[in-house]
């Protein structure tokens, strides 16, 4: 867990998505990977998350930095989802 | 307007974000610029665009490509918006 200068939580990492969608008429598989960024409660919860646990996440996009114009989902939800159909899942603790 | 070896018609172009978010509980100004495209009807309105219109875009993001994990905006609806309070307008014709 990083901080900001102002002492905020603050965590980043990529999440994976993959979907179907619908374009033009024709259904078309979709992958997409997005550098994500949370601050505050939703850093703190996004740091217990474990590498390939599956999340629906809410946010908006926003340039990474002035020089980079890499898009970067900020968080303003997120919400782990049960079920073992995508990807590893984390172990219960306890 | 190009066109898919399967000739469909097929626009790409950048569009610019700029909005008010709420982040950890404060409002702060965002921007954003995105590679979009836009594939059959959808291509042919987007056609229409003149650089500076205002527009309501949805869709889905995918990977570029292979290669290129940069996520790219899939359009599959947009609304060109009216009024002249962001951005430079085109001009009405006829």
């Amino acid at each position: 867990m990083r901080y900001t200068p102002a002492g905020v939580p603050m965590v980043g990492c990529v999440l994976g998505h993959q979907s179907r969608q619908i374009e033009n008429g024709i259904e078309r598989s979709v992958m997409c990977e997005l550098q994500v960024v949370a601050l505050g409660d939703i850093a703190k919860t996004l740091s217990t998350a474990v590498a390939g646990m599956e999340m629906e996440a809410t946010g908006f996009l926003a340039a990474k930095n002035q020089r980079s114009k890499m898009p970067v989902l900020h968080l303003t939800n997120i919400k782990f989802v049960e079920g073992n159909e995508h990807g590893l899942q984390a172990e219960e603790k306890g």
